[in-house]
């Protein structure tokens, strides 16, 4: 039986309360067994992934560059896209569940692609109002919505 | 010089209120010179694409699948990138401004990865309010805007 | 009725005798009515969008990275597709044959794309002895070939 | 340090000798603790991903198609890249020295393209004479070379 895989989205620079968020989230999910799938870079992607190490869970990052090395210290599974924002698509495809956490433009359209998708989105501290968005008001709360939304499996 | 390409884009169904409008887009683009791209399929697409060959435009179209014969009838260069939802950021990344008409989740996912990249996004009939986006009320009025917006060349 | 799609493969920067032949295999496609396709970048892709152009055809160039601009002067309609050498499937994809000059891995990478999806390849002086392509001795035999063996549209 | 990963190329359907080949390579893979990357399909792709799970391996699985559940049972990180052939692209920026197994034009077109980005291609079996690609008679001599061709990390 396959782990679910969720995705976290949100932007490459936050503040240190969305880092913290994040790595909540991360540990959350490696704390139910799941893989954490992102963006592999920065900010709320190396927080999360660091949350996901720090309890022992596995870690994929959908790189937009060519090359494994730009993957931050906590992704195990860097993989080396080359397409740039289109590797969006490519997590979006790979997560049972997409958590966004805050974000920018780049993470609404994660967002909305994933709705067009018909995954599941939950957010937490969005800073845009999508219909069809689950809110969470916490990390804990967040990963027990996008656990129960996973197809089974 | 090369002409402005100016991409238009929008959901593959919609009513004929908006596909009236997508057509009279496409008239506007190809009266200014410019070229016309989209992502070659049904609705505002086909539309817009019709309403640029009415008045002698070219058109471009940014096909999801593998073989350019799924292009509407109206695309004289189809490009089958077989990427699906991905190929919206070709589209982006080609065009020099973006129209958007009316649209669903995958629309507002061009506008977002388009605003991510710093183009200019036009709206008309938007149903998403997008801090970024310029409304516009007329397709004449969208692009005057867009082509405003071209960089020089 | 469509024009038919001739994609031209060859190596970014090759010699002055090579960049002859894509010239003229340029101006044979483009007499023909048929349409260009090539990675729009320089060498054998300059060589051949230029011999189009001298003679009024159309060129397309499907580009590795991000930005319009990158192509070269011949190309009418420049896609930036952001994804690097999978940029050539893009190629092969919307190609209805592929002709070949000279070339190194890349385009030997793009002919054996091209027969695993099912095109003919035509080459000519390709340094890679590849079953299945079709040998042409002149830039003219290389098109009449390639036009006989598109798609009835 | 990141673990070496080996990527393993060969067709969706070959003979049960060139499999056990696969599975051995597979089996080498994993007891030098690298990973295993593949394009997450049949033929030599699952026979890989058997052997490297069999000695306790990681398997990643870089798919063509959108849905994760299209990877062999012996995946335990699939991609859904929606690419179609495109995806080999991914496979060969990911791993960090290739091996091909056997193989047809797909696996001579991801061959190529590993040359073309400077990659170490060991070969068991190939159809094609590559300049430049190194070939090993055994698993696990092309597992030694491979390994000794990956950058050190």
């Amino acid at each position: 039986m396959r782990r679910p895989f969720l995705g976290v989205i949100g932007a490459g620079s936050r503040s240190s309360l969305v880092e913290d968020l994040a790595a909540e989230v991360g540990r959350e999910i490696a704390r139910h067994d799941a893989v954490l799938i992102c963006g592999g870079l920065g900010g709320v992607m190396t927080a999360a992934a660091r949350g996901a190490k720090e309890v022992g869970g596995f870690t994929v990052g959908i790189l937009p560059g060519a090359c494994s090395r730009d993957a931050n210290a906590y992704i195990d599974f860097p993989i080396a896209t080359n397409m740039g924002q289109a590797r969006n698509a490519v997590i979006v495809q790979t997560a049972d569940v997409l958590i966004a956490i805050d974000g920018g433009y780049g993470t609404l359209s994660e967002m909305a692609l994933a709705l067009k998708l018909g995954k599941t989105v939950v957010a937490i501290q969005s800073r845009f109002a999508i219909p069809g968005v689950l809110a969470a008001q916490t990390p804990s709360e967040a990963v027990s919505i996008a656990l129960a939304a996973c197809p089974k499996m």
